[in-house]
């Protein structure tokens, strides 16, 4: 006999993730007792599951019970206070709050009559945004303009790149592509790398201008003109430019007023990865490192990195919305509506790659409501004022040395090689990374600056307190005197 | 004075979780309450919310009345048990529990090292649907393929087709982009097309064969032929081919064994694009639209649309996980490791657009556990049933016609222009679903079949009943009388 479900009966729904909510406030009630990162072996959960779904349904306890003693040991702790690798992945109660609503809500609002609130709300939060890092004119919506929210700062760079290709295409003509020639650094994150390979731009016309630390690693004006004048007079046509604010290794800024000029007078596309460091410029002490961003034609911002909002959550502004539309439009008949027939509304469907979309803006506009501008400029401010205590502690031990320099909350350092062997350095920190991350007590991670591989500390898990960024550091020192000791 | 903010404190994240439970749960207790389809002009939501973010917090309180007064009125509830519009968008308690924990974890799952846990069980779950659906061995993660979650099938289908493009291109060179062709027919989804432009596809080459009403609107294995021997005579090459189970407009099938040998043939990928119907086929007496499967180099399914899984959801399978991985892999430096290095794991970031990616197995795997295979099969022959009552009920009627046959559970039918006059007939038509949906009684959406307005009506929405259905009938009666007696 077949009996019904009833998949979204309201009571149970209220009953099950009341216990839900409980199992993951006791989750970050105990997050620190877990290793940070992950201790498993490749394949560990192939042993610990069955091979194939149950026919019959299983009860909730059950399925609990195995997220603790079978998902959570393959978890690295992203929410962990003693997470410093890569960028933060910010979690918080209204993140938290505004993906349960948005969930809850489950709608997809590829197009403004699938929910007028998702598509309005975006538009307003992301105003409230970009009014908060001063953003121009421009790229609010009551312009030209106007701010989305994508997935990812990939998809941010993809999309505003597809638009300065179809519009210099429009002009030169689409057998053009091959000409067709972006520019980063080698500091530039690879998601450019992977937009121009998408977009059939040529590999070997991704040009990625070698930086140093005499600038410290961030882009020559000087460089990018000469790669510019050569490029045209080879023939190619320079079309799109991404410079970086906070890049991944070191939160280098390339200056942007300098390469926004260069860009303008050459045609080409400006954009402005401020993926993790944008969080930082709604402190005003911190705003100049965006100056100069009102020569670029796109700014990003990932509020899902160092801003309280859950994943996924990247902020776009564009100053022209119709490049991007002309790109990334479909029309298809079963998708047609009054509202956007009569062109009095964004379909949002239109400025990204996908065509269904979550409602987004729901827990960017509870970060913003719950916490307030000037609670989340002290939230940044507290990450930055314990990223220069870890860079004292660096400092007064003169087995280590920091590496470039600190802008936000990232340290670059590195521990010494005794010998001044530099091969042997990159072995010594190499092997300081791992033993730091198996110790399961933190997890750092690590990049290559000219050569040298070196220890990346990221501060902005939003429960990072000093006590924490302490107790890291004397793993680190103990770490480091072990591997010195049995030199 | 600068007080501290603890955005992740576990007992405040309790308290107000809680809070929002209730919250949601009762949205769904009244969720009948509401227009279907949201009943709000243009711009209405700026007019109720200020200019820019508080600079002081406000209260949880504040923010969920907030979304009462001025977010839900301006929703579209496809949750609603009268939503019959599009393809549904399925919300169930275990979905919403998934993506609960899921955001509760908040991790960024780029690469395995980052939550093994959550590579791993997109893993296996995505093998355990794969059985369900009874796909071919090769596109489980034992041999050369596997599954992987995208956000959309419009991102599948992007990144099949960028497989597909650099594989055709590292055999005739890069330089002969403009040569490729993509196939699919006037009833393939958008998303083709969309892929096309993205991918550098010159729009003109990618061929939406005709369709018509003596083949159900499938695609002809025949005209495909000829296409594909038309475009080689001329210098093209062939190189994509989409076929649909299940097309947006009519849920026609397209024949996939005699496409897929066509495809195979002539060395063009197949893709299979089963989003909508896909879900059925875990029925085994649905089972055989999707045989021929074994011909094709990729298959997706949207788990987000009728599988009660929240959305985003989309299962991707492909035979030969390296194409994928050739076009869609980046290697920097900082996300170097060494479980990545020795080619250990699977690292999901190079089957994908975005780098970061949501821990979206789990709410799979809450369905697939909490309702089990039998409860699963019965949701959908349920929604079939309904499908197939309310095809009887249109029949019923001789003002009316059901326009296409009825496979799933969507129905398309029209009513019938009194004077046999075709234009009036689309207008008539387009007027009854205006009129319907302005009663925000229930929210249905149209196409065009043959010239012919046509209107759908998508029976998929976890709280929809026979009930539902018979009084959404009587509304398309009610206002069918209203119109044909006007006129």
């Amino acid at each position: 006999m077949e009996r019904e479900l009833r998949p979204m009966d309201a009571e149970q729904l209220r009953e099950h993730a009341h216990k839900m909510v409980d199992f993951i406030a006791d989750y970050y009630k105990t997050i620190e007792n877990f290793p940070v990162l992950s201790q498993v072996e490749p394949g560990y959960l192939q042993k610990l599951l069955p091979d194939s779904a149950p026919n019959q349904p299983e009860g909730l306890q059950n399925v609990l019970d195995d997220v603790k003693s079978k998902i959570l040991p393959g978890v690295t702790h992203w929410q962990s206070p003693n997470y410093f690798a890569y960028y933060p992945s910010n979690s918080s109660i209204a993140g938290f709050l505004g993906e349960m609503l948005s969930a809850g809500i489950n709608m997809v609002g590829f197009s403004w009559i699938t929910s007028p609130a998702a598509t309005e709300l975006e538009i307003i939060v992301l105003d409230w945004l970009g009014k908060m890092l001063k953003l121009p004119e421009e790229f609010l919506s009551s312009g030209q303009g106007g701010g989305v929210i994508q997935g990812t700062a990939s998809e941010a760079v993809l999309v505003v790149l597809l638009a300065a290709r179809d519009k210099v295409l429009r002009r030169v003509g689409k057998d053009s592509l091959k000409k067709l020639v972006a520019y980063g650094s080698d500091q530039t994150h690879s998601a450019l790398q992977k937009a121009c390979q998408i977009a059939g731009v040529h590999p070997e016309n991704c040009r990625l201008l070698k930086t140093d630390s005499s600038r410290s690693y961030a882009i020559s004006p000087d460089l990018l003109c000469e790669a510019i004048s050569h490029d045209i007079s080879v023939g190619l046509i320079p079309f799109f430019l991404c410079a970086t604010v906070g890049t991944t290794s070191s939160t280098a800024v390339d200056p942007l007023l300098a390469l926004g000029k260069i860009a303008k007078s050459n045609g080409i596309w400006f954009h402005v990865d401020a993926a993790y460091a944008g969080s930082a410029c709604i402190c005003p002490e911190y705003r100049c490192y965006i100056d100069g961003v009102e020569e670029a034609d796109s700014f990003n911002m990932n509020a899902h990195k160092w801003f309280l909002t859950n994943f996924d959550c990247s902020a776009l502004w564009v100053k022209d919305r119709n490049a991007l539309i002309q790109s990334l439009s479909t029309n298809p008949e079963f998708l047609k509506n009054k509202a956007s027939q009569a062109n009095m509304v964004v379909d949002y469907k239109d400025w990204q790659i996908p065509l269904g979309r979550r409602f987004r803006s729901l827990k960017l506009w509870m970060v913003l409501r719950l916490y307030g501008v000037e609670n989340l400029q002290c939230y940044i401010r507290n990450h930055i004022n314990l990223a220069k205590y870890f860079e004292g502690l660096v400092a007064g031990d003169t087995r280590f040395e920091v590496v470039a320099s600190r802008i936000f909350s990232l340290v670059c350092f590195r521990l010494l090689p005794p010998d001044n062997n530099e091969d042997h350095g990159n072995k010594l920190n190499h092997d300081l990374l791992d033993a730091a991350n198996s110790t399961g007590k933190i997890f750092i991670s690590h990049t290559v600056l000219s050569g040298k591989y070196i220890l990346r500390f990221a501060v902005g898990a939003p429960l990072t307190e000093e006590r924490h960024v302490t107790a890291a550091w004397k793993v680190l020192q103990d770490e480091a005197s072990a591997l010195l000791g049995s030199l």
